[in-house]
């Protein structure tokens, strides 16, 4: 495993110690780790809308971020749309692609791995047969997504494969898209 | 079906008689279907890191939105982050939040539906246990999710949750989350 170089600490921004000691907080109180988090959509004309997100639940107690978050959303023009903001699938992968790099640093830190700089590209294949009803034999959604990463680091290629590795492992949106998920769709 | 009140046309800002043409052509052109999403991320500081989306590949070429869209991404406070912006999971309730509203103008449109407002609520369970490698028999992604809309429209709640669950049908982003997704993560 790499080591910090002698008289540099490591800091790539992440409080490991207090991550470990939530680890063993919650090991002690699991129902402190039931989390909920929640948004809310207004639409606003066509396909074009927004999401926001400030209030969500955990450790056993209403929390809430320091301010409300908006996403847009829209459709491109090439689908006789506007193009207000980005499509709901390239919201998904920003999801993946903050969720993986999250844990980058984390991971890292955890490790003594120095992080110069850290930058990934995203690609996912759509037939968009599917979701415009052309063939029911054509997913609506991903053929598959492609995360290719590009890490400048104080550590060897193996320990920064290692990293990404078990970045991936631990990954709440990795996990959400690699394995089915319940979703219900209601109208109050 | 509802219909259009009398000397009202249906105007809910989608055009679906492209739509409905972009579907003809590509019956007759199945490789213009084969879209290519595509998005960068940064990592900043700590778990703080910003996403940009701008250009795709459909319709046998390259394109681009309007404009570039950046999404930034952080963990809260609670887990010893700074805060900037919206977690990755909270992100992804975006993406299938927009994306589902998306559908409902566009099914409402095709069905000449008016709508008035639409708006839902998601909601996530999570149990950080597993992100955070307490318990490998907890998932580290959502325990499902539930999202309630409430509309205003010129038509019956039955013909309304029908538009709904028509959306729903059609949505890439549910599909993304709802079923197995291929996930490659690769270090260049």
């Amino acid at each position: 495993m790499a080591k910090a170089k002698a008289g540099k600490p490591v800091n790539n921004g992440v409080n490991v110690e207090a991550l470990f000691g939530a680890q063993e907080a919650l090991k002690k109180a699991p129902e402190a780790a039931k989390f909920k988090w929640r948004a809310t959509v207004e639409w606003v004309k066509g396909t074009h809308s927004r999401t926001t997100v400030e209030k969500f639940y955990g450790l056993g107690a209403e929390q809430k971020h320091k301010e409300k978050f908006a996403f847009d959303a829209d459709h491109p023009e090439i689908f006789a749309a506007e193009d207000n903001a980005a499509t709901p699938v390239e919201i998904v992968l920003a999801g993946l692609a903050s969720c993986l790099t999250a844990g980058v640093a984390a991971v890292a830190q955890a490790r003594k791995i120095q992080l110069r700089s850290v930058s990934a590209t995203l690609e996912a294949g759509m037939d968009v047969r599917g979701i415009l009803g052309i063939d029911e034999d054509v997913r609506n959604g991903f053929d598959g997504i492609k995360v290719t990463y590009k890490i400048d680091a104080d550590a060897s290629p193996e320990d920064i494969r290692a990293v990404v590795a078990q970045s991936q492992k631990r990954s709440a949106v990795y996990d959400i898209i690699a394995n089915p998920t319940n979703v219900t769709v209601e109208v109050a």
